[in-house]
């Protein structure tokens, strides 16, 4: 588990080195809208998304470095949804990951454009990988669209006051969560140049982990202190959101948490190599922030 | 000119049927997204980048088909636009296209999250295009990002209520508006397989093109009624935004106009067959909307 803990962290800064290198200068004009993207990305994420793009890529064979434009564009795309999320019109959030959210560390208009221009930018950072770029942007874009995240959110987002309602709650952290966990995994398959059964065990699991992800997120939020998260907690009972706790219960949450991530190193296991996925799952389950 | 107006209204149609068939119907899930994509999309925008894209492409002796994907994914990127800049944190606008604006037809995070989704969409039809997905996808997130339209909006917002000054309108001007017209030229010119020196021409061609565009915009602000341009009008003045005619006077507005569009006719005698970006080029300088 040290191990693990170890080889996360160096994983991480691997992708922030990149990211350095991708994201423009904060005294690149405009300077502004580059200091509020760089202010986001690097306000100390975990960088979960592409530490699972890279260890699925060495999962099918593949090396750290093949993975590593895909496994940026993860998280350039999963910051601008922090952003927008976060934004007054969504889930008004002033807290991230400790630091005031991007809207309130710059303002609202600033906070717009730099979750869109850091969602215009990792599809850039695809579109130049050579020879798999479209399949890469084709995956994340289908993930992350109408139809996969931004849906996920809308649905989110209507969600809150309703009746507790167990399909809805389904489809929300299949899409907003679990889709862009699923495409990590299958993004470091593609890779590796993985073919389509191994591309199948990656987005099994990566399916049920972003499930069991989404899952904790909201125990925790339930039971954790807000020094602990980083983040305004409570607040999903306050705005009165959809969580699987509140619909099934803390203990079924649990439960639930428990077989998904059976589920998730069952498949890892049908991979080549599935050892550091399988510990990344079991990891994952257990994380308390 | 008639001839170039009918040309005109059956290429808005032609990407219109294309654009029906990318954008997911009004019945699926999430439904008022899907709504709010549509309503946005579908609001009667004259396709000017589109029809840009066709004619570039068709300037190469390439054909219309072999341009729609790149045409419709200008067209749905330039919605987005439209639909963040209306939005209350930045131009605050409530009439586009002679309707409501996104945020006031539905609300203000469906039109952020349309928006989102919509700048997706764009880059997921490209990676699909064979071949030429990944140089289409580049050119258009190069120019659509924080160093393009996304950087010029950035500093648009940031100018009002500035002194006028001539070289920070001429960089909101080149990167707000230019960028995509000149961007659309060139994915044209992509399309039908164009060498670098013929896109050359047509980057100029549109650069041209793009800046007497926003001029004219300038100066029909000043000048027409709501109804005949279908948006808030007056406006400008009332943000006291930077515009071409407020810092250079109307008449010499006019005179840069006719200079840009000179430039631009030029450049289309370059190219294997520019008749039609001529006329566009001449068509557009003249228009009353």
């Amino acid at each position: 588990m040290n191990d693990l803990k170890q080889n996360l962290l160096q994983t991480a800064e691997t992708v922030n080195q990149a990211l350095e290198r991708i994201l423009p200068g904060e005294t690149v004009h405009p300077e502004r809208l580059h200091q509020a993207m760089r202010y986001s990305v690097f306000a100390g994420g975990k960088r979960l998304r592409p530490a699972l793009c890279i260890a699925a890529c060495e999962a099918c064979g593949g090396t750290a470095a093949q993975a590593m434009d895909a496994a940026c564009a993860l998280e350039l795309l999963h910051t601008y949804t922090l952003i927008h999320d976060d934004l007054p019109a969504m889930d008004d959030d002033t807290l991230r990951r400790g630091q005031p959210t991007c809207h309130i560390e710059f303002d609202e208009a600033t906070a717009i454009l730099a979750g869109d221009a850091l969602l215009t930018l990792a599809f850039e950072v695809l579109a130049g990988v050579p020879h798999i770029g479209c399949q890469l942007a084709l995956e994340l874009a289908k993930a992350s669209g109408s139809r996969g995240v931004i849906g996920g959110q809308a649905e989110d987002l209507a969600a809150e006051g309703q009746p507790a309602d167990a399909d809805l709650l389904e489809y929300i952290h299949r899409h907003k969560t679990a889709a862009l966990i699923r495409t990590a995994c299958v993004m470091g398959g593609l890779c590796a140049g993985a073919n389509s059964q191994i591309l199948e065990s990656l987005a099994v699991y990566g399916e049920n982990t972003g499930l069991a992800f989404q899952l904790i997120d909201d125990l925790l939020d339930e039971s954790s202190t807000e020094a602990e998260l980083g983040k305004n907690i409570g607040s999903d009972k306050e705005k009165d959101k959809m969580t699987w706790p509140a619909v099934h219960g803390v203990e079924a949450s649990r439960e639930r948490v428990h077989e998904l991530t059976e589920s998730a190193c069952e498949a890892a296991n049908n991979l080549p190599d599935g050892k550091t996925l399988n510990a990344l799952a079991s990891f994952m389950a257990s994380r308390q922030f």
